[in-house]
């Protein structure tokens, strides 16, 4: 298991993982097996953790702490439902997705429902603060999933948009999940705005190298096929930093424009240019930056457990 | 304009709607244009409305009000935007949907956004329970619309089915904007509670009639091609009434095997069994038990108002 290095937040994400399973409740049959089985699909429940961790550091009051943490483990599960529908994907960590086993029409409400048990969580348990926070974060989300699916098959991507993209795609629920497990212990502004932003720059370098796995033999392990992006005309920053940066940069134009059969080729190309190390030197300057805003935090058995993970995230392969 | 009737109602719609308009804005191009396109394809804002009328039977704060009944229509937008992906929809109110003209990934994230919207106004303005209360319809609908999925091309549905549906797809947002507008009001639990249930009688009665148009020339003017429901296997009430009730059902169970080839001869069989009058008949029973809800309110002028809009509802062309 992803936790077994951290046997204190091990057993409390296994714990934690009943309670979870006990939110996820419809009284519409379908939508019950859909939200089963996304639930059941597993997952690492890092935003609970990070949510978890994170307050920690103050007064830990576990009730409200477990119920955002539910709360944004189950946001997360909404948007994995209707990101498959934009992405047209048939396949999740090996499993068939709600989109391809159940349709778009119903994987659309079941999202819904997800988004709402989100709300009605919150709404009960979280300050107007909270709540606001959180919209805004499932806001950006939005609008940076359908900025990715504007920019398809346009090689004039930059990267301000593609770190924004990745910024709104997946940074800032890592940052919300700080922010609100932080904020729940009573921590000074200044400690939540830095745990905040360790969450932010984790989140960052998560996403850098999820797009990464895109190259390599590893993205099966997170049972998807390879190339699954950039043959979809998503372009990551190994395909920009090729397309920007290196000699070979109009061969890879050509290539992309039939990216389908190309496949094969262009990965090699990406693979071979440096592309993949650059990309990781970003994802771990990221992950420098986030250790860098735990600095104040010395001496508290929890910074360490957040400095380890920070380096899980670019030495992983799930 | 349908107010027309109502000139204090119309307005305070009139004005409303840029307070609307002003609320439905994104960073992002296309979620704008999406949002914009809805928001100027019109509607009757009659839930809105119903929220700003059951507040006058009180101290009518419009700030709150307002806010409310912003969230309620943005929410009815977003459920309208998903509900297109569901049904294949091309046309609402005669112009495209999002789903077609954007695609079914960006009408979903279109149609979150709108969702996060209407939480992200009422983090600020509702109460905890008011919060509770949008979150219970919006489960409701989305159950509702997956039941609806599930039972297509069902020819056993039976009509205890039928009205749980209708109450999910659209009663119940009904009776939501009545219950928050008086709730906000400062009126006691038992006028709440018989205007809620006025909002709900009159939200079936609206959909029985919507269900109607399925079969008569005036779906024309609600932008949605005839026979739109039972050719996609969504059985209404005059089909059901058809199937149990009439002595060609066998003629029709034939018929609704290959309902689209079989369009015109289906919609002249219920045109011509009566089927459509116990339809409009069961409305009007609805419209009665509405109108009984506002006994103790005699007097009020907005009483007048209520009984009024709720013949408007059952007696209607759009």
């Amino acid at each position: 298991m992803f936790w077994d290095r951290f046997p204190i937040i091990k057993e409390e994400i296994i714990e934690f993982e009943d309670y979870l399973q006990g939110s996820l409740v419809s009284r519409q049959p379908l939508i019950q097996e859909a939200i089963s089985d996304l639930a059941k699909s597993g997952g690492k429940r890092l935003r609970p953790a990070l949510l978890m961790i994170t307050a920690k550091f103050g007064e830990y009051k576990k009730e409200e702490v477990w119920s955002l943490a539910a709360a944004l483990e189950i946001l997360h599960m909404a948007t994995l439902i209707h990101d498959d529908i934009i992405d047209d994907a048939d396949l999740r960590r090996g499993s068939k997705t709600a989109q391809s086993k159940y349709g778009k029409g119903v994987a659309v409400f079941a999202g819904d429902y997800l988004f709402t048990l989100t709300f009605d969580i919150l709404a009960g348990k979280a300050t107007t603060e909270q709540l606001k926070q959180v919209s805004k974060v499932i806001q950006q989300i939005c609008e940076g999933e359908i900025q990715q699916h504007q920019d398809r098959y346009n090689i004039s991507v930059s990267y301000k948009d593609y770190f924004k993209r990745i910024k709104r795609k997946t940074a800032l629920l890592f940052e919300g999940s700080c922010a609100l497990g932080a904020g729940s212990a009573g921590l000074s502004k200044s400690v939540v705005r830095n745990l905040s932003h360790y969450g932010r720059y984790i989140g960052m370098a998560f996403q850098l190298v999820d797009d990464l796995f895109d190259f390599s033999k590893k993205s099966s392990c997170i049972g998807k096929p390879e190339g699954n992006d950039f043959t979809q005309g998503i372009y990551t920053l190994p395909i920009l930093y090729s397309l920007y940066e290196i000699d070979s940069a109009n061969r890879l134009k050509k290539l992309l424009d039939n990216s389908v059969d190309n496949n094969q080729e262009i990965k090699e190309i990406i693979t071979n240019n440096g592309s993949l190390d650059y990309t990781m030197g970003v994802a771990t300057d990221y992950i420098n930056k986030a250790k860098s805003k735990l600095k104040g935090l010395a001496g508290h058995s929890y910074q360490e457990i957040l400095i380890d993970l920070a380096d899980m995230v670019v030495d992983r392969d799930y």
